[in-house]
């Protein structure tokens, strides 16, 4: 008996990622993923999130621990700078995304990376959220993502993974052409 | 002489807010900030992003410690599961922000907070960012947030104070109307 070793480049076991896809090609509705999270308040500007389960794959999961993440503002703005900003999580979101996504595409077509990182920056003006002028959007004007990009190809072959990443990016997508956001206030 | 205490509501500064609000009225280039993250990729889906420094007021700022937060996908996704996802970052972005603005808004109304949560859900397909299909977005197709708010004030005015937090929210605007994203390959 022999038995095929899972191959794993870049950390990714692509083996169960092309066994995941298919998958999901034959049931589609184990694509349906359901994400949550519960922010609790603690003073002025300073808040923590919880994140813990998530519905997918036909059902509920729990993360292997709930995970926390604190936003605060900073001094500047009037608050304690016990964490990062709300607007900088947001960027957080969008390079670990693209970073998550190049890793696995690299891996899919068999590309050996060295190092990657993603320098996100976003313009903002604040007279938005401040109430100062309401011809100021309150969010970001221009956000622009850098990558370095080193690994077993050619400059070109790796600047398509970077491209890749964006064409498949869920964060990507939501921050370039919008999604339906509803607030609500629980009568109880 | 005496001195007149600083008010301090929901651990809100309200007299420093209203005076950096007065400023900035005044002087609208100190509104002009830029907000920055550095997204390193660990392995596999697994990265860690530095928050440090960023630009606003007038002036280069650092926060009082560097941040780090982590993203990962789930296993089911075929990650290690050693962080949440970025996905769930982007909703923590979101909740986070409408706390942080809610907190400020009350303090600003004289209202003082009990306790305020808001959870956030996320629907998406992934048979978008999986490829498998291009009639299905790569982001969310729909999020919700429901907030449930206590504090010193008729249930109606508590809910005007999460109204006025969408309203002034930099995360909910980019998130419901979009924003220009660049993603370039440095070639260096």
């Amino acid at each position: 008996m022999t038995t095929t070793p899972t191959r794993a480049l870049n950390g990714v076991d692509t083996d169960t990622l092309f066994a995941t896809i298919d998958a999901v090609r034959n049931q589609p509705e184990l694509a349906r993923f359901q994400f949550r999270t519960s922010t609790e308040w603690i003073s002025g500007t300073h808040n923590r999130t919880t994140i813990g389960g998530f519905h997918g794959a036909g059902g509920e999961h729990e993360h292997k621990q709930s995970y926390t993440v604190d936003a605060d503002h900073p001094a500047v703005l009037v608050g304690q700078d016990d964490a990062p900003t709300p607007a900088e999580h947001l960027l957080q979101a969008l390079g670990s995304c693209l970073t998550s996504g190049l890793a696995n595409i690299a891996a899919a077509r068999g590309i050996e990376l060295g190092e990657v990182t993603a320098r996100v920056e976003g313009d903002i003006d604040l007279r938005g959220i401040l109430g100062i002028s309401d011809e100021v959007r309150n969010g970001f004007q221009d956000i622009r993502v850098t990558f370095h990009v080193s690994g077993a190809a050619e400059a070109e072959k790796l600047a398509r993974l970077v491209h890749q990443a964006r064409d498949r990016s869920a964060v990507f997508d939501v921050l370039t052409h919008g999604v339906p956001v509803t607030v609500d206030v629980a009568t109880a």
